[in-house]
């Protein structure tokens, strides 16, 4: 995945085309300085010295002539940490030390399960165990459709992965990417109203995962697949697809597509593009690019180039009408390109064509700066800022559910593309995801696409 | 399981010393009466005259003249509900037709997930989702014990069912036995904060059980086995046990095992009998009873006889030191006899020996009546009524997970039932289970007990 000021979108990192860069992750640091002009443009020189951005600045408190501000940085694991003391040898500055928000913000796991009514009385302990409950138990053997209604079965969707390719950190376990999960979770609570569940995989071999979740299915309305490698999430999401009657989608490869195919909409409209019409070319054939090119075929796009090193990753998508081609030639010939490789600047500017649109999907640093492909003279350009997943997730698990949806088909997935396109404003390609509204607009299309 | 007034206990229902009893489940009916002295008395002396017992009684609305009454009856599937019609032919009273107030409580679901923060500002959302996520997960994959401080997993139990034993129903299925499932697990939040989580699997099978289980374990802190079958749920706890280093307990057989304990403890001491000096009697050896069997052994009890219609499950328990016998044998040899087989009027009073303790815990019918044993000379006799696993499993796992105990261990247990008999009050033999402190303080009792 790639991350960038809006979120994320989970792309192949390990890309054919160059080698992946390293996750930036902020970095959060506490630095007191003495309340005068000119003691944090000091700071802010160190930080902007060691050629590192700011992500945010916060003011903490003040007391006794000194203000300790919270500033986050984006920075990578290897960055050089040495500014630090740099900035302590200021001599209206010290550096406090890291801070600890972000764990604050996780302890104690970001999800928790509530009753939802108080058991607080003999009757209301008898009605809903026993021996109350068993009436509703009988009520559902004699009719399993009545677990929609008397169970929280109908909002429940299990987030699930074995860990085998976390966030741009690669397959660091599925213990490991339980925080993911948890947030996935939280989303879904806080934005529509889901109840999501992770489950955390030990198993990696992709029948084995298949038998698991298939096993424990019956626990939930849909299931959501999350950070699986390609190209064995492929297969699993085939496999489960095809043997439960419920809504099962990969977020990596089709939510991204999702919120692609929205982005797109966009900036075709606003270059004056035909989308179908145009030749399409993907760059980066993982999860995110195999996902984009088929919701995109399935909206109706009839030519599409395809590169990655990975000579497997075209014969796959071969199969499904994709020519595969150079990445020279893809440069040359689509009107269309879009990267999401993880691979910074992979695109050089020589090779924008003059009318072209591009997006550079990869986070933080795409495979080629808007300014620089305009520049070139391309229609549109835009980087992956903004392009995230948690726009569409939501909605389109709770349209499913909502529809009781067997599955989520195309129609259903362009429709959440095609509400989340609408509520762009502005010159944003895609909303902002913490408007509410937003998530029950695209439920409510999905749903209608679910029942059409 | 059998069903009382407080609750409920386990029981192997396929009983080899009778035919299962039919499972009762209260039945609520409105019906409105004409206000005037008598009208209700008639209404009550047509339910006397079906042979019925009165649960609850509540008067829901009085308007121009009349009263709404909410009536409990507790009867069964096969119950003769031409009484109603009787009702309807009361001058004074009309039957209104039976109430949803139990399907009510239950639509929807019992439990839900909740964020617990609001991720209502792009910082919030960039701490707990990407990219600050990253560091979090980069923490545990260094040290996976920072999952317990991170994430939600040391709060989290797993209740899971394959449904072949669901309440007194049998094998109705897993996703039949979602609504106890969700019932626990809002028990669990209600009573001691902990999010429970229902899985249900469609496997039968104990090896495939077991690798679906450990398949998906490191998803959560602990695992509570629910409504399997005997005598698969024995080899399906044992290897799980085995297998994970984390809290695993099957209710049926060790949650049921603690309240019995408590009560006995109590019995014993009321009684002035020496418990571990005792000869016991376990009538009934399926989850229920061999789980009692086992946990009195480990409490200190030296001689134990049992007695159980299927050869096997005496076999099972020969080996472990219990003396299988008739059960005639047994009324002869025992000082202290518990039953729970769900079989009324299993014990003739005849049997009862002077001095003799009996505990007949099958619900709502006993193997005996209180008072009939005690015309015998019986020292103590009760029945199962207030004999209520969630008595003890919730401060049971919120003990263990407290402590960070890698299983559940007969200290345990038995740390477990103290506690449960130390807050009997009066003549009890268990406390009520809707007091939260009970549950702290069983919760305390089970993480010392872990810790020594």
């Amino acid at each position: 995945m790639i991350t960038g000021i809006g979120g994320s979108v989970e792309v192949d990192r390990r890309t054919p085309l160059g080698h992946a860069s390293r996750m930036k992750i902020p970095e959060i640091i506490l630095i007191e300085t003495v309340h005068q002009p000119g003691s944090l443009a000091k700071v802010l020189q160190v930080i902007a010295d060691a050629g590192l951005a700011i992500e945010g600045l916060t003011a903490l408190r003040r007391q006794q002539g000194r203000t300790l501000w919270e500033i986050t940085l984006e920075m990578d694991e290897e960055a050089d940490r040495s500014l630090y003391e740099r900035i302590g040898q200021l001599p209206t500055a010290r550096f406090v030390g890291k801070s600890d928000r972000v764990f604050n913000r996780h302890r104690g796991g970001k999800i928790r399960t509530v009753a939802t009514l108080p058991i607080n009385t003999r009757e209301v302990l008898r009605d809903v165990y026993t021996p109350g409950v068993a009436r509703v138990c009988l009520a559902i053997a004699k009719d399993p459709a009545a677990a929609y209604e008397y169970t929280a079965l109908g909002s429940t969707v299990a987030v699930v992965t074995n860990g085998t390719a976390v966030l741009g950190l690669g397959n660091i376990g599925a213990l490991a990417g339980l925080p993911v999960m948890e947030g996935k979770a939280a989303l879904f609570a806080d934005l529509v109203g889901l109840s999501g569940v992770p489950i955390l995989l030990t198993e990696t071999q992709p029948a084995r995962v298949v038998e698991i979740v298939t096993g424990i299915a019956s626990s939930f309305g849909a299931i959501q697949l999350e950070d699986f490698r390609a190209p064995e999430c492929f297969e699993i999401e085939a496999q489960l697809r095809a043997r439960l009657q419920k809504p099962v989608l990969h977020d990596d490869q089709h939510g991204t597509a999702v919120v692609t195919l929205a982005a797109l909409l966009n900036a075709a409209q606003r270059s004056n593009v035909d989308l179908r019409g145009s030749v399409i070319g993907q760059i980066g054939l993982g999860a995110a690019g195999s996902g984009i090119v088929r919701l995109l075929q399935a909206y109706g796009v009839r030519h599409v180039l395809g590169t990655d090193r990975d000579p497997a990753a075209v014969a796959r998508l071969a199969a499904s009408g994709v020519e595969g081609v150079t990445l020279e030639t893809l440069m040359q010939r689509a009107d269309i390109v879009i990267a999401c490789t993880g691979v910074k600047g992979l695109i050089r500017p020589e090779w924008v064509r003059k009318g072209q649109v591009i997006l550079a999907l990869s986070n933080p640093d795409s495979e080629i700066e808007p300014l620089a492909a305009r520049a070139q003279g391309a229609a549109f350009a835009a980087d992956g800022k903004g392009i995230n997943n948690v726009l569409a997730f939501p909605g389109l698990f709770k349209g499913a559910l909502d529809a009781r949806a067997k599955c989520f088909s195309d129609a259903m997935l362009m429709a959440a593309a095609h509400a989340i396109a609408a509520l762009a404003g502005g010159d944003e390609l895609v909303p902002s995801p913490l408007e509410r509204e937003l998530h029950e607009k695209v439920a409510a299309a999905v749903r209608a696409a679910a029942a059409a």
